[in-house]
Formats: structure tokens, sequence, C-alpha cells
């Protein structure tokens, strides 16, 4: 059985097994007509890759008790027509760039690094690696990801991916609507999990990463006095994605992620729809 | 040879042939490794399907001077912190929904039609239709998509995908940063392409699709007097995108378009970010 006819054979074996909404996806073509098409003067070509596919909202609703880091509003709107009154509806919005599920560019942490409407469309749409500190964080909510749980993911999974996003499952997502999303002490200290300083550290000298992701309000853990992990990452030219959602639903290995980050000019971030396909 | 290798075939001939920048966009699997290890516990799989793929970036970048439908400014920016007095850079967007490349809700043109936030994931993710009107608008700034355009574009192409969003690729896309971009005459009165209200009407009961789009700054051509369009298509729960940019680069059928609505609580629309895989 050749390569393509494997795929073939194991797409058939999961229809029907997945939890997860599925539909073919790419029905009509994950364009293989498309590529057909633009290689040869837009012409027609018939739909042949049958490719059924998932996908999952990884983004968290936004709105005006959105938890932040500052522990202070940073969403607000304002409805300057109603249906009623004037037969449409139509808001304006405020935002803080770094609210909800959104985007850190490099430029966020670095005089002049990359803005988010500069981050390269092939570095918006990568693999999706998750690491997976569950457990640990349950015990610890200072919990970090470190150089170890990246190796035991390569143990397990392999190389990652080149291009890769590495995200943080550590349980918080489902939190988002609950006190305990921030977890500020006595003292207003904050504790949720982040990754070490060590772990981006190891990203940048042994692996093609593209970005990082948490599914908690910061790249760095809570309790952190310096941003040492926001310092050594997006100075690299690098991106992260704070409070992203449903990392429960993926796949550790195998997923592609695609940011759909803002584009406004030298922005710093922004709030992001986040999708994974797999 | 299988259905599948034949894909492969073609595959192989494409590689080297786009003028597109291409890469193995699902290397390391659009998730059958993903499919199966959501399947069955999250065991790890080996990616199996090696499926090259082009993107492409379908947004405008957004900045104060974009050009908008009513012609006053509707994106603000205020930085609240800045890299050399405070060791990082943050900024506050002010921003009316309709801004940018953005969608249309349901919500805008109906009393409580579906918000942005509503809008299922799954009518995001979705084949595309590009139905192309430059060389009549170039003529005449106020063509409109036609049942007749749709009819040519079936009998060439076959019948619109299942859920698919049809395009208006009028030429407008490449003028965003010239007044020819509103093209308002001395009466203040806009001249620029849209969806002629029977081309909807024709899209709502012959076919399944999820929304439209168009290249310039409304649904409806801009010397409409009425929103005709605008109130046929929304308030039957499905949505629209303005300002939708790069048209040219894509494929008229094969693509898949990815919609990065934002997802703000009962949303009206918002600036998106919009790719296309072909
Ligand atoms: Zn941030
Ligand atoms: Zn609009």
């Amino acid at each position: 059985m050749c390569h393509a006819c494997v795929m073939d054979s194991v797409k058939a074996r999961m229809l029907g097994t997945s939890e997860i909404g599925r539909r073919a996806l790419f029905k009509g073509a994950l364009g293989l007509a498309g590529v057909a098409a633009a290689g040869a003067a837009l012409k027609p070509a018939p739909a042949m890759a049958q490719t059924p596919g998932q996908m999952a909202d990884m983004t968290h609703m936004l709105h005006p008790d959105f938890p932040t880091f500052f522990g202070e509003q940073q969403f607000w709107e304002d409805q300057l027509f109603n249906f009623d009154e004037h037969g449409f509806n139509l808001k304006e919005l405020r935002v803080n760039e770094h609210t909800g599920t959104h985007v850190d560019s490099p430029m966020h942490f670095s005089a002049d690094g990359m803005s988010v409407d500069e981050i390269p469309v092939d570095k918006l749409i990568v693999p999706l690696a998750v690491v997976d500190i569950r457990a640990r964080a349950a015990e610890n909510a200072d919990a970090q990801v470190t150089p170890d749980d990246l190796r035991a993911w390569m143990d397990r999974h392999g190389d990652l991916p080149a291009g890769a996003c590495v995200a943080m499952n550590s349980g918080w997502g489902p939190k988002i609507d609950d006190p305990s999303f921030r977890n500020a002490d006595g003292e207003g200290v904050m504790h949720f999990p982040g990754f070490h300083v060590e772990a981006v550290q190891m990203l940048m000298e042994e692996a093609d990463v593209s970005g990082i992701a948490v599914d908690t309000l910061s790249l760095d853990h809570g309790m952190s006095p310096d941003f040492a992990t926001h310092y050594a990452w997006l100075p690299s030219g690098r991106w992260g994605v704070e409070c992203l959602a449903n990392l429960d639903a993926v796949p550790a290995t195998g997923a592609t992620l695609i940011v759909g980050a803002p584009k406004h000019r030298r922005g710093t971030g922004g709030p992001a729809r986040v999708f994974t396909l797999f």
C-alpha cells in the first residue's frame, strides 16, 4: 500500500470514532485543485483531496469582565447605533492590546522588535505541540514548564516540528470565569503557571520554534517578579499567545495552530482568534 | 493509480511551479496523527500526511487613516507604556467594529440575529469561491455581482461547495490607500462595487452558502440608497466580510477561507484576521 493509501485507510478507520464534531473539512479539496488552478492560469481542476478534519476554537469569549493581568478592566464597548432606533446595530470598542486570548508580538518587550502586523503569515499557521503539566499544576499553582518537561515531550513524541508553537496546558483554561484564574493571594501576588526562562532558552537554542502559548494570563508564571521569560523570548523575534482556551480538546502533537493575530500597524499584540485543525 | 496516489502525483508536479511562497504547510501532518491521537486517549501516532500547501493573508493592515464607509476616522490608538520609560510597549485601541478587513455578523442588521461570538467555527473555516468582476468594474465603478455572474461561475466551476463563502473580486483591493477606494463623487455619493440583492437572494434560495465577502467597503455597492443586500442577507443568519484583501492571489475555487473573526460577547462584527489555505 502506498504512503497516500495508508492515509486513506487511517481516515476511513477514524470516521465515527471522534467525540469532537467532525466534518469533511476540506471537502472540495484542501486545494490540490487550488494549487493546480494557481499554477495554471486559474484553470479549474477537479477536487481531489477529500481530507476529513477536525477543528477547534482556542479562543475565550471577550467581555468587559474578562480577567486581566493588572486586575483592572481592559475592554469596554459603546453601542453607537441600535436596531430599534437606527435600523442596525454597531458598537465601538476600547481594548488594551493585551486582553483576552491575545498575541504578544516581539515589540511588546523590545525597543524595536517585530510588531504584530509584521509577523509573517507562515509563523502564524504552524504545527502545535502541547506540553501537559496539568497534574503538577493542580498540586502547585506556581508550577512552570521546565526543560525536563520539554525533554519528556520529545522522548514521547519525537523532535518538535519545525516552526512549531509550544503550548502549555496547565489546566487553567476552564478556570477563566473564576477568581482562581488570576489566583491572587492576600498580598495581591498572583499564582498561576507559566514557562520557566530555562525552558524558553532551551527552545531558542535547541529547536526551531515560532511561538509559545499559555492558558494563563502570562508567559511568565504569576509570581514572577521580573518577566524573565518575556524578556528572554520576545526580543528574539518570536511571539507568545496568552489566555489560550480549549487545550484539553487537542492532541499533544499533530494539530495545526492558526493564530488570527490582529493586523494593526505597529501593534504590540492584541486580541486574536485562534483555531486548530487536526 | 488509486485516488490518493493521483493526489500525490499532482502534488509532485506542482512542486516548484508556484509564484506564491510555498512550504510543507502540514509538515508533521494535517493531523491524521492528530485524529488518531484524539480518538485514542492522546496516544502519539506517526505523521502521515505530508500535504504541501500555500497560504495567503487576506487582511489589510489597519491604521488610523484606514478608509471608512462613513468617511470619518474609526481607529485610534494610545500608547500607554513605552519601552524606554517602562521597559515594555503596550497600546490601548479604540475601534468601530466595522473597520478594516472585518466581519458583519447577522446581528449587525437584525434585532436579535447571531452576534459575532456566536458564529459557529465550522462557518468560519469554509470553502472559498471567488467571483471575478474586475473587467466590468474597471469600466463601471457601480458594477454589482448579479445572478448571471453566479451562473457563469457555476457553469465554469460546478456547484458552489457546501458551506462556501462567495467573494467578489472587483479589483478594489489594491486601491486601499487611494481616494478611489471610497470613490466619493462631488455630492459625497460613493461609487464602488457590491453584491446585487438578487444575487444574494439566489444564494439563499439555490445554494448552501455561509457568507459573502467583498473587497470594497460594503456588501451593497457604494451608491446603494437602502442597504438592500445587507437587509436581505444578514438577517438570514449568514455573515459578511468587507474590505477583504489579496483576492488576486487566490484561485476561483479550491481554496479554504479562514475567517479569524473577533469573539467579543454580543459583537455586531469586528476587525478580523483572514487567511486562505490552498
Ligand atoms: Zn500579552
Ligand atoms: Zn461591516
